[in-house]
This record gives C-alpha cells, sequence and structure tokens, in this order.
C-alpha cells in the first residue's frame, strides 16, 4: 500500500504539472529542485512563474532543495529530469532509495553516448529497486493544459502490471485519465523518437508548407519510429497508441511544444546556436535526433525523417532542401516501408 | 496506354483540384456539373469561386453539362460526388464506359442505407468494366493546399497493382506526391470514418478542451477505425498510413474542415439543422456517423466514440455530456481494445 506522500525531480514544467495533479488527488507532494529562489517561490507564493506562468499551485505542494527531505517518507519516487541530467539526478537520489519505493519517470529521451532509455540508466543506478518496480510515464500531456485540467489521457508502462496500476491509482482523476501498457520499450522510444517529429513539423510550419504536408510528415514519421522502435524490441501496437500517434500528433501540431518552436525558428533561419539562445529551456528533439542518427545506424534502418534533420542540425543544410529531398523521393508502394508486405496479392 | 483526356464528374472543390493537379501534368481536363452556370465561370473566367475562392484554373480545364462530351474520348473518369449521390452519378455515367476506361474515385464516405463503399457502388453501376480497372484515390490532401502546390501525399488503392500504378503516373509531381496500397477495404473505410473524428474534434475544440484532449481523441478514434475496419476485411497496416492516420490528422487539426467546422459549430450550441444550414455544403461526417453506427451493430464491433457522436447528433444529447462520458469510461490497459492481448507477458 502507498502512504500519502510522494516526491518529484525537478521542479520543471512537466513535473510540476505532474505535483499538481498528484495534489489535487489528495496526496502531498514535495518537489526537489537545486535552485533555492524557486523552493521559497513554491512553498510561500505556491507559484513556479519561470515554468508555469499565472498558474496557483496548491498549497498541499511543498518544495525543497534537500534530497534527504524530499526522500524522507515518500512512497512513490517521480523523476522529470532532462535526458543527459537523468543520470546525475538518479545518482544523487540513489543513497535514500529502498526496495519498496515505486519509481516512476516521465523523461522524454535517450541518455546521450550511451543511447539508453531512461528506465535502464534508472535500473543500473538504483541497484536495489528491482525493475519491475520501475515505471514510465507518457502520453499527449502539454503542461499547461495539464495544471487547467483540460481533459487529458496519458499511459504508464512497467513490466510489472501490478507496479503500473498502483501508478496508476496515484494519478487517474477526472480530468486525467491512466491507461496501462505492457511495453515499457515501445513507451519509451515512442516518447523520445516523437520530438524529432515534432522539430521537423514546427520546420514545415515555419516554410508555410501547409496542413497536408505536416500530416505527412507525421504519418511517415510514425512508420520510422515504429521501424526503429520493433528492431528495438517494441510491440508495434504500442506506436499507434496514446504513447505513438498520441503523443506525435499533440507535439507536432500544437503551438505549447518546444520542439515544435524550435524546428520553426529553425525554418526561419536561426542557426542552431541562435534557436537554442531563444528557447532558453532544454530541446529534447535535438539530442535525441543525434541518437537517432546513431540507432538507425546500429540497427539498420531507415530514417529519412530523422536523416534530413540531422543534417539540417548538425550539417547546416537548409531546411527547405530538406523538406524537398524528403519529399522528393522515388514513388513507392506506401507499405513497402511500413511493414513487411502485406499478405494481400495485388491482382497483376 | 493512356491519352491526354480525363474527365473530373462533379465539380466541388476537391474535384477541382484534381483537375487542376492533372491539368498541371499536360492533360486535357474535362470537368462535368449540371449547373450550367458555373461551367460557364469555368469556361469563360477560369474560376470556380464557389468552391475555390480567389483561384485562377488552368486553360486547360474545361467545363460541360453534357455528360456525352465529357466522357467523348476520355482515358480516365475520375469521379468525387458525395456519397449519397454516387449511385446516381456513376447511373448516369454508365452509358458511355466501356472497358478500357481507368475509374478512379475519390469521394468519403458509405451509400446510405445499403453502406456500401463507393468502390462497390461503382462496381454494380459499371457492369461492363473490370473491377480491377478501379481506383481509389485517398490521402492527407485539403483541396485549398493542393491548388496552391503545397507538398500534399496521397495514396491510390486498388486490387490491381498496373491499374493503381496507371492512375499513379496520372497524378503525380513535385507536390503531389502518390504513393500505392494494394487494400481497397482499408483505404476506403479510413477515407469515410476519419470524418466522424473530425466532427468529433471540432467539437472538443468549440467546448474549449485544449490539444491533450483531442490527441486522445485522434488515437482513440483511430484504434475504433482500425477495430471495424479489420472486422469488414481491411489490413490493419493501412490505418497507419496516408489514407489512416494522415487523413484523420489532417482532418481533425485543421479549420480547413467542414467536418470540423461542423463539429464546432455543434458544441457552439447549434441543433444539428441550424449547423447544416450554416455549413451550405456537404458534411460527409454527419451520414457516415449514421453509417458507422449502423455497421458497429452490424459487426459487433465498440465504437465509443462514433456512438457518442451519433447520440449528438440524433438524440439531441449535449455534446459536453458526450465527451465527459467518453472520458469518464473506466481505466483499463491500453491495448486491450486496440488489438488482441499483446503476446508480451506482464509479470504478476
Amino acid at each position: 500500500m502507498l502512504n500519502k506522500k510522494v516526491s518529484v525531480f525537478v521542479a520543471g514544467s512537466w513535473g510540476t504539472a505532474l505535483a499538481s495533479v498528484l495534489a489535487d488527488n489528495g496526496l502531498e507532494v514535495m518537489i526537489w529542485s537545486r535552485n533555492q529562489k524557486q523552493v521559497e517561490e513554491i512553498n510561500l507564493k505556491h507559484t513556479n512563474s519561470k515554468y508555469l506562468p499565472n498558474i496557483s499551485l496548491s498549497d498541499r505542494i511543498k518544495a525543497t532543495t534537500s534530497i534527504e527531505e524530499a526522500m524522507n517518507g515518500t512512497a512513490a519516487v517521480i523523476i522529470v529530469a532532462p535526458s543527459s541530467g537523468m543520470r546525475e539526478v538518479a545518482s544523487k537520489i540513489k543513497p535514500y532509495v529502498h526496495e519498496d519505493h515505486l519509481i516512476v519517470h516521465a523523461t522524454k529521451g535517450f541518455e546521450p553516448k550511451s543511447l539508453k532509455r531512461m528506465s535502464q540508466v534508472i535500473a543500473e543506478e538504483f541497484t536495489t529497486i528491482e525493475e519491475e518496480n520501475i515505471a514510465v510515464l507518457s502520453g499527449p500531456s502539454h503542461a499547461e493544459e495539464v495544471i487547467n485540467k483540460s481533459p487529458t489521457t496519458v499511459v504508464i508502462s512497467s513490466v510489472n502490471l501490478k507496479a503500473a496500476e498502483k501508478v496508476q491509482d496515484l494519478f487517474i482523476n477526472s480530468y486525467f485519465r491512466v491507461y496501462t501498457n505492457p511495453d515499457i520499450i515501445g513507451v519509451e522510444i515512442g516518447a523520445a523518437l516523437k520530438n524529432i517529429i515534432a522539430l521537423g513539423g514546427g520546420m514545415s510550419d515555419g516554410l508555410s508548407f501547409g496542413d497536408n504536408a505536416k500530416a505527412a510528415l507525421i504519418t511517415r514519421g510514425l512508420a520510422e519510429i515504429a521501424r526503429l522502435g520493433v528492431a528495438m524490441g517494441a510491440n508495434p501496437l504500442t506506436f499507434i497508441g496514446l504513447a505513438g500517434i498520441g503523443d506525435l500528433v499533440v507535439t507536432c501540431t500544437s503551438q505549447h511544444s518546444r520542439n515544435w518552436r524550435a524546428g520553426y525558428l529553425l525554418a526561419q533561419g536561426n542557426t542552431l546556436d541562435e534557436t537554442l539562445k531563444k528557447m532558453g529551456m532544454v530541446v529534447e528533439g535535438i539530442k535525441t535526433t543525434q541518437a537517432a542518427y546513431e540507432l538507425s545506424k546500429i540497427y539498420d534502418i531507415k530514417m529519412p525523417i530523422a536523416s534530413e534533420l540531422y543534417e539540417v542540425l548538425f550539417n547546416k543544410k537548409e531546411p527547405k532542401f530538406a523538406v524537398e529531398d524528403l519529399m522528393g523521393r522515388v514513388k513507392t508502394h506506401e507499405m513497402e516501408d511500413i511493414a513487411k508486405p502485406s499478405s494481400k496479392k495485388w491482382v497483376e
């Protein structure tokens, strides 16, 4: 059984929004941040204005710079660190975790260089925790809408159904619907790779290419995500679920998405450095494009969209030419590269 | 081999946009319309202002009220009639078709009452045409963007690969990319059913529910479309392609879509009659909701979104309560109702 306290690392927009759902469900939430000013703001003003402007937080949400205090008496640890900082955050928490803790992460990306999924990084760091007590939360969920209680659906995935159901019980309420899914590999890959397509979607919009082009990008993007995912051990059905197409659609079509915004800025002629400077927040899709490029070589999978974006981001290819090269690919049968040829026979 | 003339029935926005692609490819196009004024406008002013305001058409596009003239010397017949009028249009063309004609339709819906797919209606009417010379064109393609040469991708499906490739050759160019797909049942079902979800998407936006809710609707919508489609004989892979998720995304997220607009008007408190009056054009999604409701009973398939929309459209249920009932469904495992349970086992 879970008791009433959960801790959240760290105090970005998504971490704070998830804290808010948990507080709405009657739990005491302790957010950890290394930033003393942010901690004071959350405790005294009940706001986190850098990440969620004009939002009042529940007084059941408290903050601390002390990991020990955050972890004291907690039943579940929610980690929403940037993918490049996951191992560092996990290593700080490590001395305080014990085998009864439920660990949930909601980070969308791969660890740079090692190209590991986030649950793999967590499992490596938290050696006292069984793999089956580690879960991931993903799905189409802009923080700004969740905190305003707009209807939202997500998935929780773990190799252990009971653990997934415990996490489901923590989060589920009338505006936040939680489904379970046993395919943690697929959920984490879908979550990470959709940010690449969102960058592409922003780029397409920045070039004024219209909704037809963006729908094509989303569809072909889903196909290449699924190709890589299946090669890495995922269940293909996950990619037509909330953590696949659901998250892809919301990230590519909404201007809330920072990956979309980064793509838009690039299409308007900003360099990568200028874009990052203007964004001022982590843009996961950029590192993920590099990771996907490397993974596509390792697994020998064609990923034309990720490859063209890699050229734009790291080899100064003009976005316009990248999109033209994507459109100009030879005519082909649609299913050829989504999956093995259909069992249905053409009449010749 | 195809010669240089093709004919298009009828002169709505999509028929005219497809005529424009064909004219750009150097073909002579003859559009048929029963409206003498519209025919004169196309021939003399090179515009079709009711359906495509502020657009100039190629002078290779001509129009006529004579079916005989439209069909004289044509190699391919493109039919883009409303689904409820398909049989009537086909029966008019019937005396002029012969076995060498390639028949392509781009109509998205089922025949009312019979619930037949459009290619079935065409095959029944054109008894001299082999089924393998009938093709469907579908995919994420707003007419307004195609006519402005925005990058667009579509699929052509026929039971005959060679026929599909002939149609592909007619349409393909630098801004209009054409893929082939052998699953005509899936392509037609995807094309028809996406209009229901687009109605729901407009309704969700009309209720200010946000992007998270719409992404959930699209994802769960795809699942119920695929469920019915597979029961009717479709290949499930079609639904993750351009005629499935691609068309679904573009129709649900773009304000060009008349189904989206109809849903939006309904959510704002308009009755069905008021909505239809304000639209002034055919809204395929309304008839398709009724068809899907009936098909879901015949094939014993759960279609919660189509069912709730049916209640809104035909039984005066308030849109707000319909969406609340969709969100309030019991918590469940995500894949349970997308497909058969995964072969992966949960660790219990």
